[in-house]
């Protein structure tokens, strides 16, 4: 059982491998832990020098399925040490190598099922576990570290760790960090399509995005699957260590809480602990949504809201005392976006408070629309939430405002409606002026991080029309951002970051003549309506009604340049996804309201009859228990501007993100 | 009416639009033609300073639909002049600014149709053309001009042209061209996942293109579709001119002959001319196939192969004596691929003769097997073909190998099994090998284009696993090809490019247990056995079978590293298309040859109930006229590395890419 359990070092290579066990994949008993003694953080973890983390150490017996052990009594006696690669001193008793005190042991048992067919026959696999933890430690110096976990007699569980040389010389005074949600690069280049019009193949306009200084990539995949969510891609751009799906800031350990799983510090924290200097989030969903949230929560479970936005304004030591965390955001300075749910007290919000109140006794100036949004000068922290759930969706606000009626969604949370929302381009300005107001009293610089949240909501439900909509907002939002750095004498010394947590397999491949389409009795004869290469013309989007369709003349919509002329031209688009559930499709604009593509059934989800009611019926590739479109697995792009962007060219993992900012921003050692 | 017909300037913006005419958007009269009167080289256009091209100009008049016009009587009084933007002169007579004498007057008759409806009524729309046509032309000094079209009185038509200012100073001795046909970010995503390594999220091993020191993103739709055919993106790549679905090297206009449309001088020609150096093309096609073809075929038709072939040994003015063409390939100096077709005498063979002789006669060695290639020496020009039709897919020739038998693929034409293929590595390093060898004659360095076909044909097929493995052969044969430059000393002067000429919207969405879905019931049962996000598991591809699936090591399956231990996993991935026709899907590799997702019934295509038998009903979304998958928008991905290679960073259009090549090569502006 040697082999098994010693993990490999980062550079071994082995021509070949004893067969031991089989075991399922896509369930696994614990992430990140193959063996039976697992070390968190795991194997091949980077450090920023100074950051803040949790050690988690679990020895595992299980008592049956395929990998029963030890008549399932976990050894308690495990030992753990850490070694400092050329360190004469050899592995140190971890405890006297971080100057703390032992942890106390603790035990419980969990279980899983090995794979589908376990499931389906209700066959567990029983785990029983001993354990302990280490709280809010740091590594300082540079270097690379051998963690190694001792027991059953002679098993070893060896994880290496490693510091990389600080960069203490800070580039960039300001970071700004836009992130679109699920925008891969296909969405940006169908966006174009619809927002910009090109004359024979020669685009007139471009996207911002296309105009960045830095263009990079970023592989986006969790530490144990090789989808994302966006809680644990998020954790990975903000703390740079790769999670489990679901996670926020912490590796996921095996005890039921999500509170106690072992911890890391965010960028955020970071600014705040070593700078002190204001840090601001903006998202168009849900504030205490995962991508948002990844700046300061640290849970298992991204869905505990409440505990979310406590984490904004206190520290995850408040949350539970008995977890010593020596820092956190404590004090969110700028935070814009909607979910009403976590303020209005009651059973959305933490212990029932209103939360409201909770920020406004700490100091900030509240506001719940845009006018007030307007009104808010820099003197203050600012709170400004503008809808119950997320905000509504840039289309709905500009073309198709009759659907803002009827969502009883005001921040009030009296079931009236928020008709007076502002944008990301609204939010993101404004918390750029209270953030340099703020910074300007020591002269600290700022953090902000703005998310484009809905292009992933929208491209979930397959409304991708709605969906690049939040994509042009997005980057009309960082044209106008870098216009008023310039303005206010900050752009050459901010670094922008845009960049996405993950993708969604989407692509245009065609267009459709939605007319024709609609006129036609079958299925079959419908898809006749989709025109491939040559007959996919040009983009109808920036054609006037009732103008030649290849006319060679630039017009701009209501909306003004880089967005479309029209939204449901007759040559729409023809997209699609690479997984769905089952669905119909017409290639016709939403304009009622977000799509809703599946209605639930007995055996699971299926196409929606009122949905795309003149399209055709497209069977899906999903599990019926999937109601909507998923995450991919596609590389997604970066582009940057301003000092420090250089370090973002090429090809990396989303965990590099984070030690590039910190490196611009000089986070590294010191104290 | 005038408005109408008179184009607007680039930089020209209009508020709003007078409506006139409403015609179809997926069929078009003549693409880059939206008025009655066609200036082509159309406008928007770019030409590398003394680059070569030829002028169509057309004057329309509809017989009846919506645009008719004159009753059907074409203007032949119309006129054409050139200005160039600054001078004096104002706009001079073409002939007189080119000096060369006034063209013929040419009449004929096309039609088209308006939409689908006009299409299924049989309604064509009948348009009469007068015409005249300039041959061989160039413009050399840098500047903008106004090419200016009038007819039928008041009307005209103005394209702007420009020529950037030369860059005459050479960076890079040798250039190397890589096209991964149809390969998008979401493949090589992909195939990192299955070749290489990841534990806990960080990759042991990485894509050589992951490693380049450029990356950039290039736009690759049509001059008059937003879907691009790989003929005219890739002569986009070569020329730098967009062009029409189907084109090689020529804008299409509206005669009936694919041969005499306007053509533009490609970077072979230009590096023959200009520099007198070898040029190699290398492709895993049929020679005669669209990418290789688009470094010296001009043809309205990528289907003309036997002419295609012909132009790789002589000009197009010896195809066609009565066009002037002052250039062309005239002798491609290394030509390795498959397509013996075009070489047996016969049919498929221009004037049925047997061009492996014509090539002999040529002085060119020829070889017809992985063996004679490497036999090769680099005293000679050199033809090796190895296969009728395309080579044989990296995974028959390495995993699968029972499939190399009985495909009567030989390229003697003698209905043997060509079973001793070349790779695409084999094929490049010699082709560099003997280009190294020519070019060292009068130190001009070589031009090699080298292209991995069959990732796009097995896309189409949705054959993923193939195409995957073409990706990885490509990726093998970049690493392979940086060592072979270090080894012979050229390195530091070779400028590689790698990019795509179009994508194909696939993705990898989750993973799928294969054996649990092979044993249920149910489409819908079958589903279930698809993993999303933290079900997605990690990959089997890297597993030895019969150990643990989350084994932390390293192993090398017997292709050595960056390619999968095992292709056949039980976990697979499971990726999708965003346009497909009905089909089966398994999640399973096809062991047994290439796959063929449809059958042809009356209406169309179906699902082949034979493919991925085990697998799920899947319908599609393209017109059942179409029995396989197609090209998709996105933007792709460009990796470089050498001299010359800073220029690829960024956003840019696929046409560019022709003028950073021939701008490391120095090739504009003298003679």
């Amino acid at each position: 059982m040697a082999i098994l359990s010693t993990m490999m070092k980062r550079s071994s290579i082995l021509l070949l491998l004893p067969a031991v066990l089989v075991s399922a994949q896509t369930f696994q008993r614990l992430g990140t832990c193959p063996t039976l003694g697992c070390v968190i953080p795991p194997d091949q973890t980077d450090f920023l020098a100074g950051q803040h983390f949790d050690i988690r150490l679990e020895v595992h017996a299980p008592v049956n399925g395929s990998e029963a052990f030890n008549e399932g009594v976990p050894d308690d006696a495990f030992t753990f040490c850490i070694e400092k690669v050329g360190s004469k001193k050899g592995c140190v008793d971890a405890a006297k190598f971080f100057g703390v005190k032992e942890p106390a042991l603790e035990k419980w048992t969990f279980d899983y099922f090995e794979d589908l067919f376990a499931q389906d026959a209700g066959s567990a696999s029983v785990v029983n576990v001993a354990s302990k933890a280490f709280r809010g430690l740091s590594l300082r110096e540079p270097g690379e570290y051998l963690a190694k976990l001792s027991y059953y007699g002679g098993m070893q569980t060896v994880a290496h760790w490693a510091v990389p040389k600080p960069v203490t010389k800070r580039t960039a005074k300001n970071v700004i960090f836009f992130i679109g949600d699920g925008m891969t690069q296909n969405m940006i280049t169908a966006a174009r399509l619809i927002g910009h019009k090109s004359i024979n193949g020669r685009y007139q306009t471009l996207m911002q995005m296309d105009q960045m200084e830095v263009l990079g990539h970023q592989m986006t995949h969790s530490i144990d699957s090789f989808i994302t969510d966006s809680a644990n891609s998020a954790s990975a751009l903000m703390s740079g260590k790769k999670c489990s799906s679901g996670s926020l800031n912490v590796w996921g350990d095996s005890t039921p809480t999500p509170f106690d799983d072992p911890k890391m510090e965010t960028i955020a924290e970071l600014f705040k602990r070593k700078r002190g200097g204001p840090i601001g989030m903006v998202s168009t969903a849900q504030i205490a949504d995962a991508t948002p949230a990844s700046l300061c929560a640290h849970t298992r479970d991204r869905g505990t809201y409440a505990a979310n936005v406590f984490e904004y304004l206190h520290s995850p030591q408040d949350l539970n005392s008995t977890l010593a965390w020596p820092t956190g955001c404590g004090g969110v300075d700028v935070i814009f976006g909607g979910g009403a749910e976590q303020f209005v007290a009651g059973k959305g919000s933490w212990e029932g408070k209103d939360f409201y109140q909770e920020f406004a006794k700490a100091g900030y100036n509240v506001v719940q629309n845009k006018t007030q949004l307007e009104g808010l000068s820099g003197s203050k922290k600012a709170l400004g939430i503008f809808t119950v759930s997320h905000l509504s969706k840039w289309l709905d606000r500009h073309v198709y405002t009759n659907n803002l009626s009827g969502q009883k969604n005001s921040p009030t949370g009296d079931g009236s409606d928020a008709t007076d929302q502002p944008g990301l381009k609204d939010m993101t300005l404004k918390a750029i002026e209270i953030l340099h107001a703020q910074a300007k009293k020591n002269n600290t610089g700022f953090f902000l991080m703005s998310e484009a949240a809905s292009i992933d909501k929208m491209m979930h439900v397959l409304d991708y029309d709605r969906a690049l909509g939040e994509l042009l907002e997005l980057d009309d939002t960082i044209r106008a951002t870098i216009q008023y750095l310039k303005e206010i004498g900050e752009e050459d010394d901010t670094l922008i970051v845009v960049t996405a947590d993950h993708g969604h397999g989407f692509d245009v491949f065609g267009g459709a003549d939605t007319k024709y389409l609609a006129e036609q009795d079958t299925d079959r004869a419908k898809r006749r309506a989709v025109g491939i290469y040559e007959q996919s013309g040009l983009s109808g989007y920036q054609v006037v009604s009732g103008s030649l369709p290849n006319n060679n003349t630039v017009v701009f919509g209501d909306q003004g340049p880089n967005f479309p002329v029209t939204w449901n031209p007759r040559y729409a688009f023809a997209a699609g996804f690479g997984g769905t559930p089952d669905h119909r499709e017409g290639y016709v604009v939403n304009s009622g309201g977000i799509r809703q593509p599946t209605a639930e059934e007995e055996d699971g989800f299926v196409a929606n009859p009122n949905d795309q009611p003149n399209g055709f019926h497209a069977s899906g590739t999903l599990p019926p228990s999937s109601g909507q479109g998923v995450h991919s697995l596609t590389d997604v792009s970066v582009f940057a501007n301003g000092p420090g962007s250089d370090a973002f060219r090429g090809v990396y993992n989303n965990v590099d993100i984070f030690f590039k900012i910190a490196n611009a921003l000089g986070l590294a050692g010191g104290d």
